[in-house]
């Protein structure tokens, strides 16, 4: 007997056809004999028409309230999923996060979930009845309402999964599963059997927006196997496992790229203890998050320093920058906001050198000039000018061999 | 200093504008130094969206879950007016009826209250923060969401006020008061400014649905005194209180009618006991209600038999008869749907003697025909025909001296 939670977003129970879908397909895999947690977000457009209301009666509403109002969209999809399973013959009860109860902190609008009470899930689980679950919520400690932030349903469902101890923990998309890349950009893209957490995570963090990144880290802290699949197609997903489950590991599993950062290069900069924490500090103290980062080596005591910033933090970077620049030294600031980061995973890089020289030789014989590199133990990323990212994205697929057959 | 309960139904709430205004009208009562708790219904329209939901998912769905889905409405108001009056500058929280609690039976959809936990909502509103709570919604004593039925917000308020000790329950429609008449019948109608129970009760039950039934007996059992007043209008409303509160007693408050009703006549029907017994308990068990009913002297060991169901019960009702024509042994069925009853009530007539012989000669002067007559203790009812409603309601409103100066 096993034991799934399978997790719908709002585009699969969109109107009450698509929500007779999932009730079918929740249907099968009970008579398949599994023992079955639903969990689901709020009908598609639902959530963002009441964030309208709040927002439209007061810009900086109180955040406990604003829960209790984006709660609702949850909870109405829960009552009518349950109402679609019973109608098909399957036992099934909504329950909300105050119900089960999913315990969160009070930090209302982008809660954490604290701990999450199964037994009585997992009692009428075991009798047959299936549990939809509201997905995106859970109750504080203060007896009210919380969401977890927006896309907090995959980690809801993540959390469901380990609490219930379930086998598999399925979330299904308008997707079919992970892809060696964008298939926009390659068609020939091939779907993955399997990824590790850690390759899931360096691919959402570089624009695969597959899953929520919180979801994969609990996922993987709590070793629950997620399968991503599609909502619509009927059609084998991706399983997102501990790196011991890949048997055969890929050097490099995909490519992902991002066109979200930009680039900020400070000139003649003093070269002396402390430069770099000065710069560093001023941007994290006016919240401007900084990625890749490189510095070369030094001329007459003085050097160039760049680094990427997300493209919304850039007007914020350089007025920061501009403040502070009598007090760090340098000669002038350059940005450039028409750049694209992109990146090679794989676990498999770990155990094999040349990974990065098969990038830098395949961009070379397509003449891109890479103008940043950074590194990390299962990644290597390039920041490129944003012109060449489709034709880069191409020559890395096939320059590793990911191409279908 | 007061406490007031105010209930806004679902057209005082129907939009963010409405809600602002709602919010203003808390805001002048707590600047006024009143202890304000609020009830409010789902934005109108809102209920309606989520019943179709229950009903094209599954035309005998489950009442549980229908309740889950359909008290979301409720929630949304809540959060949506604590956000517009914090925006005023008014301290606010929203109440779910399990938050509260309030506590009901498990008939799901139809639910009774049972009891309200007012200490904490009391303790907020002392300290200067305005209790939002959900009407028509509470919680089983299965730990699931209930609702008490269409129209439960007005017996929210009621029950709410009670358990609050609250000086008055508001009750904001969209109409500014209770009036001697219906005024699209008699333009010259007068607003009454006070009421008992008791008439309030006879008022609605026969067609002026100002306030809901349960709420009306609820306030008289538990001497909760409402005011029903406009959410558009600023202007005094109708206060229904205890008999004891009215000074000036009026021997007839009010004049109602109510075209909802059937006559059936049985023709010939044997007089002797046990007979009554038969017709009527052969219509009960078909869940047929019967409200007025004559029955004439006897003549060579026959009578006949008159009384009224409500129109929608009518074809119910014929049938179950024909069915037991053989046992009970009438001749005919005769069915007229073309009826009104008109309604004359008023705490005064109890020590008023000649209250029935000024509506039968008021009626007699228009040449109406009464067909059927029935009295209770401060009401007498008669059935016409159905074309002389306006002018038998407007005859009355004149013979009693109800007509505006």
């Amino acid at each position: 007997m096993s034991r799934i939670v399978m997790k719908f977003g709002g585009t699969s129970v969109a109107d009450l056809d698509c929500i007779r879908n999932v009730a079918s397909r929740v249907k099968r895999a009970v008579e398949a004999g599994s023992e079955v947690a639903v969990v689901v977000s709020a009908m598609a457009g639902v959530t963002n028409q009441l964030v309208a209301y709040c927002q439209g009666l007061s810009p900086l509403h109180d955040a406990r309230e604003y829960d209790a109002v984006v709660a609702t969209g949850e909870q109405v999809t829960t009552g009518l999923l349950a109402i679609a399973l019973q109608e098909a013959g399957v036992e099934a009860r909504s329950w909300q996060g105050w119900q089960v109860p999913i315990r969160t902190d009070n930090a209302h609008g982008k809660a954490r979930i604290a701990g999450i009470e199964g037994t009585e899930l997992i009692r009428r689980m075991q009798s047959g009845q299936v549990a939809v679950v509201s997905g995106f919520q859970g109750i504080g400690t203060d007896n009210r309402i919380t969401t977890l932030g927006r896309g907090g349903s995959d980690t809801s469902a993540v959390a469901l999964a380990a609490a219930l101890r379930a086998d598999r923990c399925d979330i299904y998309t308008d997707v079919d599963g992970v892809y060696t890349t964008d298939p926009r950009i390659v068609p020939n893209a091939k779907k993955l059997a399997r990824i590790s957490y850690e390759e899931m995570l360096e691919l959402a963090s570089v624009g695969a927006k597959v899953l929520q990144t919180r979801s994969v880290e609990l996922a993987m802290n709590e070793r629950v196997r997620i399968q991503v699949l599609s909502s619509f197609a009927d059609v084998p997903g991706t399983l997102v496992v501990d790196e011991d489950e890949i048997v055969e590991k890929q050097n490099v599993s995909g490519i992902a790229y991002s066109r979200d950062d930009a680039k900020i290069t400070l000139r003649r900069v003093p070269d002396r203890p402390g430069i770099a924490a000065a710069v560093f500090g001023a941007l994290s103290e006016h919240n401007v998050n900084v990625d890749m980062i490189v510095q070369n080596v030094s001329a007459d005591g003085m050097t160039d320093m760049t680094f990427t910033v997300s493209k919304a933090d850039l007007p914020r970077a350089q007025a920061t920058l501009a403040g502070a620049q009598a007090q760090i030294g340098f000669s002038e600031v350059l940005a450039d906001p028409n750049v694209a980061k992109i990146s090679v995973v794989g676990v498999g890089m770990r155990s094999h050198a040349g990974v990065a020289n098969t990038m830098f030789r395949a961009l070379a014989d397509k003449a891109i000039n890479i103008q940043v590199i950074s590194t990390s133990e299962i990644k290597v990323s390039v920041l490129v000018a944003a012109e060449y990212t489709e034709l880069a994205v191409r020559a890395l697929h096939t320059a590793y061999g990911l191409d279908a057959a």
